[in-house]
């Protein structure tokens, strides 16, 4: 299981029953929040995300239609007796403020918060199946965009391959730790001889809120999914590049030139009730574009 | 017209569709905004609050659930281009929080955000219509409740009095204003004998979060409809006196002490799902108890 969870589609001003930015990314029994807009604790009771898996949080930039739901989220975690560790990567600005809203409230947490200023582009979480790249993306205040990236899987035992050279079943775990086979006559089995490559590792890249920038796509190359903003139609995008952000048929674009297996866009105008012209739009440059639709899961695949 | 509209009647957590505090008061054609909690814009959208209305905001104290919806609101009206004033009454440690928030987002809003520092007992805003009084309530940070007293009307007129002693209807609107009425022969007609007192002033007193304190009885006497916290059942009335809240029988013997003439309750704990136990506990000892529902507008009368 790889997959993105929607809980926010719509820019700064909610509407339309569409709320601010926020995404949960699930790998297996790990999640992982992408930026945290107000109402975003409503929205995981809403889609029955189970906030507990969390233990990584991620705050793209300090504007507010991206982390406004986070204090709230917080104070909800100790109100509930979270003991866990969370990590919360954001801008450096953002420990000032959260101390000072805990200070005023007199919160202490039951949790240990432990903050991640982001300061460099490169590996900023290092875990046992995944790692989260941050890299910059063009908008007005400091913006950061993050890469997951699945780590190598073990290779797969070749089940014909391994009776062929009569491996015993029992020996299948070390032959997935990349271990060799002794045959009761001492002859050696390589390891590659019975297993396959593992598929591939994927990839989810989330690129927040910038304008088109052509030169975000040697980052995203070959990206499994990338979810990219589209604030604006196209008849739009004089005014989206003047507020830096991007147009249907930028974000299409961009998911073209990186060579993406999928593109989901997100972050529309309130200006717009309707959603299907963005679709339009971006499906005429890249046909396999999706709406990200609030409450709907994305396969990274 | 005058009557509060509730849009979050639960404590912290928000839970069973119920949201965190926030009330709405309209008087004419104006409205004050009461605490702020996560998602009051969104809640202003459902139960279509012309939020151009609002130019007073109250925050009662800076625990989260009365004020996290707070900059999302005050972006929002930035956004939306508003130009009118604002003014907002809270404790002064907000200012620098609010500051630092619109700091770190580079943004500037677009009218004057006026911000009134609560300090000391009293009256904080003389409207046209209306007054509006802080004091202190219990709770585990500084805490303030607001009284908001109509001001005494103007003198009918007594048509038939008037008619009694030939005072035209074109001068009513002198008498009005107070004026007495001097007749063609030079007599004198008091303005006292040709016009009836309006009703009296109606007061709304808002309790915030409260434990039980029947010292506050002096300063809600006779309010006309007072919202009192009811974060627990009384099964519970111990746990709320340890967490500085009440319970349904507190708030209703505050209401009965005071002699008001109606109660609304709400701050609901999250760990109940039903409401009606706490209705069936207030009414028992002031009957003139209603929940307070979100959604629903409770006459000031």
């Amino acid at each position: 299981m790889f997959a993105v969870t929607i809980l926010g589609n719509n820019s700064a001003l909610p509407m339309h029953d569409r709320h601010p930015t926020s995404q949960v990314l699930q790998m297996d029994e790990s999640a992982f929040l992408i930026d945290c807009g107000e109402g975003t604790q409503t929205q995981m009771n809403r889609y029955k995300i189970r906030r507990s898996r969390i233990a990584h949080i991620f705050i793209s930039h300090l504007h507010g239609d991206h982390y406004f739901g986070l204090p709230g989220l917080l104070n909800s975690y100790s109100l509930t007796n979270r003991a866990e560790d969370l990590h919360l990567y954001a801008p450096s600005q953002l420990e000032p403020i959260l101390h000072q809203i805990f200070e005023v409230a007199d919160t202490k947490l039951t949790y240990k918060l432990i903050f991640h200023p982001l300061e460099n582009e490169g590996v900023i979480m290092d875990g046992k199946k995944i790692t989260v790249e941050c890299f910059k993306v063009k908008h007005r205040i400091t913006c950061w965009g993050f890469l997951f990236r699945e780590k190598e899987k073990p290779r797969k035992v070749d089940i014909e391959k391994a009776k062929e050279y009569k491996v015993p079943s029992s020996y299948f775990s070390h032959l997935k730790e990349g271990e060799d086979y002794r045959q009761p006559d001492g002859s050696i089995v390589s390891n590659l001889m019975v297993t396959k490559s593992a598929a591939p590792p994927r990839i989810y890249a989330y690129c927040a809120d910038t304008k088109y920038d052509e030169s975000l796509c040697q980052i995203l190359k070959g990206a499994n999914l990338i979810y990219h903003e589209a604030t604006y139609l196209d008849e739009h995008e004089e005014r989206a590049g003047l507020r830096f952000h991007s147009t249907a048929g930028q974000a299409a674009n961009i998911a073209k030139l990186a060579g993406a297996k999928k593109l989901i866009i997100g972050h529309f105008s309130s200006k717009y009730n309707e959603l299907q012209p963005f679709l339009d739009e971006a499906s005429a440059i890249f046909s396999e574009t999706d709406l990200a639709l609030e409450g709907t899961t994305y396969l990274v695949r």
